[in-house]
């Protein structure tokens, strides 16, 4: 593929063209899919509000004023300046100034009020100080993963910024060839669940999205090998729906296949990719296997990836434009929607969803502009799929809690750290605020406190009333005092073992390592506690044995030794919790989606869960619809 | 793909351990996929006859044995005794020496009698002057393209032991995947006629089946430049069905692109694939287009051919053997079958077949070890294509010849040079030998005497009954009296428009260019005279027009000036002859093969067609069918 180099020096001319004379323009470049104005007279441009309307309806990308070093304070007079116009309750907790690209960062616990109603305090500092003002959010709980993440991104930035602008020029670039044609090769999580991996390729572009490994099978990786993919190094971009391994596990391999390339996804999903890459290749050592990657290409992933807002449309290539909606399965989850080759075609990847609310998250987003193809998620496709309504699962959850409760026992939830562990907490929390479940401590083990953290660096991807309650009303409930870290190793777990009732949420969510091991160490010998799955036990776990009824079980101590537990404690489940829609809500995804897709590629579930959806979906709606295998390619147009 | 070099040592010594000490081996080489032994006792091992078999048995595959230079007589004495084996009805017209190969070319009027009973001929010969005899047809009327090949292999022939010693090795590479897929990729002529192109891949191997031209439609050529064809110069093998130029066209262009590996296919594939693509280039050039590639790739795509007979089992790669069988459809025609990974798995592609045994050849064949997948040709697939018996059809122009005869008006058919014509020579010889229709004078214009020379050249590709005329009983209807080439140019044409009664074969069969222009002008004022129609005129041909009734043409003159020509003969249309099965010769080859594949991807039909075909077949023989889309990928395992 040829890369004609788009001229910046033509596009400064026709800036130059478009602008009251009053207004200077030094240099312009690409950050990524952003066209960036270098300006000596930034207070000009921000007085003059309507210009970076008008040039991007002009130029059809999206705009940055950034301001020259000379049109600047200096960095100690600007704080100061900067400290004078924001509002103390904003509550400003770090500050740092970029130089090279005459931006500053403000972290705030509110950043909200940093930025002002129509972002007017913003303006004011623009005009005020010269810099370009940025406001991030301080995390109400501490996350070494945000705040890696952030420190990493800081450190890299003169490299990021060489990165992003090829990464423009690369998406500008004149088009080569027609979109004459639309095709989509499938490389994985076909009649399968795992492995996720497509591509979606025209005559000029090639893109890769998700790229997961296969829970419980480690050899089974996306087929990256096959001419479709390749060479790697010459993919246009990459899109990430979601941060979970299945989707997400191999992303930075293809750093070390030589691509340097974009990954585009949410901001919380490349924190959470990060924090689960690298316990990926933890776990890989840990389990005496060789990692396919190292954790420097975790890294690599993190430099190139490029965050979009859900509704963003956005350039991906020059025939391609990429639009993230909510997927309502995890925190950042995305459906993606493609645009291709102006006004062509339009197909979505639906990633993992959940289609109605949850306590966590807005449901799935289903409304989109334009959409011919739909490649849809099956795990709970097959005939029969159906759960529980989350109302009913909650009374039942809290039936048991009470009645450990009132037995004097505890109650123990293996869960995952992602996702299900924040419902639990929420659900959990409004039990105890309304009286329904008596109050009593709730200790989180293992990484569901550094995730919900995470979940409270992003309160704009939760639900709507959630989100209220956090950014708005003061009203966090993952910051409820009943929530307590397990963070005195076995120890304090001997101790709140031995205490009084309380429920303890650990990871892993299918029972197959971390500190849940020790809870049923602890647990199982007392029949007043109780066990309750609140999640998918996958074949093969020992949380799908014990919930199957195995009533002793061996626990490896490490140490060489292993001690036989006889569990007596109550082994309860509680469906209805999932992350993913069942039968039903796969099919209202469907049937109330606007427009209606026509064409529909069952992927991502077993065999017969994408053979039983897919029929089920010609049958009572009325569409084309397909069981992919791994490895096809479908000619969309 | 890394190809590791086959140790053609390890083999010469394994090959020394298997046979008995006084037979040495001095060197072991490759020509494709044959092995070829050289040896300082070639007359011990053309005694012990049985050696061959047990090594070929052992090392599976095929074995030559080839005399050492020490080993083998002069040439001048070995073509005196060769002459003195060899019985004089053999007629030998040539014998021509390769000191680097020990091999010796005999062509021979009957080759049956040079080789003699059970090869004892030639065995008689490498015993008696060290040599390994091959011998060659000459042909019973003299073909220029036949002469022209052969020449230039004989010319080419260091070159071409080099390369057939690099494809032998490829061939025979240690795989480095396994075969734990096969995926068919539709480069053309999927729901359109035209750019016959497919890819058959594993994870080791990438075979090209077929790379054609879309006649009427010259810029749409096979999509070559997708990544699952590339890089072209890694293609494993490439594999012709047959000569025409739908599926032949673009083969020369591989070379262009790199490519300088195998074309397998018939000899007389091979031969017609020239002679069509030559032709290809130069209208081209009148047309005033730009040829895809230039004459030079002709000769290599020649040099690059290996034939094969049909049934030859034959390793084309470390994970597929390539069989082909007769379909039928012009001279050398055939059905590729493909197996793959020892046992895995079984595809046919039918290439264009004819079911029926027509009087040329033997019917297509569908009887095979194995086959799950088929990819079908559906020219004729649509719902009430039917063709009239072709009894009926003979009867039918049968007719018309008497009737124009007896008014002593001329008979013209529009012919195409390759299979329609001489298909009609058999049915006029045959009709003239039995007094059904008058003997007269049968003119042959254009390319069909070049095309019926190659032809007679084959006749082992003939039908049974036709082969045994030609090649035993001395009978070769091809040579009739009443056959007359046009050799004179205009002026013998107005002589014979001017003659006494008689039928004039001429190409272009559409009426789109070539000698049939002149005898329309010649022929059309009187309508004593009869045009008959025998073959499929495409819409957009001056042909169509004729045939749908318009009674005035305009015939371009060549020197800038225009003729309008009013046709006041007979236009009449007699079906019945084509070269394709119909909808129930199609039916039929399903229904019959043995075994019954498991599913089949109807193409080579336009859009209706392979709809059509590909929902009767799953209807009535309850397959999975498919009517596939150029550029799609499907997964066979």
């Amino acid at each position: 593929m040829t890369t004609n180099i788009t001229d910046l020096t033509s596009i400064r001319d026709e800036i130059v063209d478009e602008i009251p004379d009053a207004l200077s323009v030094s240099r312009v470049t690409f950050e990524g899919p952003r066209l960036i104005i270098y300006t000596e007279t930034p207070r000009k441009f921000a007085e003059r509000g309507d210009i970076i309307g008008h040039l991007a309806s002009t130029f059809r990308k999206r705009i940055t004023i950034r301001p020259t070093a000379e049109s600047r304070l200096s960095p100690d007079d600007a704080r100061s300046r900067i400290l004078d116009i924001v509002p103390d309750d904003a509550g400003i907790t770090n500050i740092e100034f970029y130089p090279d690209t005459g931006e500053v960062l403000l972290e705030a616990e509110k950043p909200g009020m940093a930025i002002g109603r129509r972002a007017s305090t913003l303006q004011e500092i623009t005009e005020d100080v010269g810099w370009t003002p940025e406001v991030l959010r301080t995390p109400p709980i501490e996350s070494s993963t945000v705040a890696n993440v952030r420190s990493f991104l800081t450190q890299e930035r003169a490299e990021r910024q060489e990165l992003l602008e090829d990464i423009g020029k690369r998406i500008y670039r004149t088009p080569s060839q027609d979109t004459e044609w639309v095709r989509v090769t499938t490389l994985g999580c076909c009649r399968e669940v795992g492995r996720a991996s497509f591509i979606l390729s025209t005559p000029e572009t090639r893109v890769l999205i998700d790229c997961g490994d296969k829970p419980g099978a480690e050899g089974e990786v996306p087929y990256l090998q096959v001419p479709e993919a390749n060479p790697i190094a010459d993919l246009d971009a990459v899109v990430l729906t979601h941060a979970h391994l299945d989707h997400s596990a191999l992303l930075p391999l293809l750093f070390k296949y030589g691509y340097d390339g974009p990954i585009y996804t949410t901001a919380p999903t490349r924190d959470l990719m990060g924090l689960l890459q690298l316990d990926y290749l933890d776990v890989a050592v840990k389990e005496g296997r060789v990692a396919p990657y190292e954790s420097e290409m975790v890294r690599e992933a993190l430099k190139h990836t490029i965050t979009l807002d859900y509704g963003d449309v956005t350039d991906i290539a020059p025939d391609i434009k990429l639009t993230l909606h909510n997927a309502g399965h995890i925190l950042g989850s995305a459906v993606a929607h493609f645009h291709i080759g102006d006004g062509l075609y339009n197909v979505v990847f639906s990633g993992d969803i959940h289609y109605r609310d949850t306590r966590l998250f807005n449901g799935a987003s289903n409304d989109f502009p334009r959409v011919e193809t739909l490649f849809m998620e099956s795990t709970y496709g097959q005939d029969g799929d159906y759960q529980t309504d989350q109302e009913d699962s909650e009374r039942r959850l809290y039936e048991l809690i009470s009645e450990t409760h009132d037995k004097g026992g505890k109650v123990v939830v293996p869960s995952f750290a992602v996702g299900r562990s924040q419902e639990m907490m929420l659900v959990l929390e409004e039990g105890m605020r309304e009286g329904t479940i008596p109050t009593m401590p709730i200790y989180l083990d293992g990484m569901i406190r550094e995730a919900t953290a995470i979940h409270t660096a992003y309160p704009e991807f939760l639900r709507d009333g959630l989100k209220q309650r956090i950014l708005h009303e003061d009203d966090n409930p993952f910051l409820a005092d009943q929530f307590q870290q397990v963070d005195g190793g076995e120890e304090m777990r001997e101790d709140i073992a031995s205490g009084e009732p309380c429920i303890i949420l650990s990871t892993s969510g299918m029972v197959t390592g971390g500190p849940i091991m020790s809870w049923l160490e602890l647990l199982a010998p007392d029949p007043k506690n109780t066990l309750v799955f609140v999640g998918y036990q996958a074949d093969g776990t020992l949380g799908r044995q014990i919930q199957s009824g195995q009533r002793e079980i061996t626990l490896d101590k490490g140490r060489g030794g292993a001690d036989r537990v006889e569990l007596r404690f109550d082994v309860e489940s509680v469906s209805g919790f999932s992350g993913h829609s069942d039968r039903n809500g796969l099919e209202n995804f469907v049937r109330s989606m606007n427009p209606r897709p026509e064409e529909i590629l069952c992927v991502h579930g077993d065999e017969r869960a994408t053979d039983q959806l897919s029929s089920a979906l010609y049958r009572k709606l009325n569409l084309r619809t397909v069981a992919p295998r791994n490895l096809e390619t479908f000619r969309l147009v």
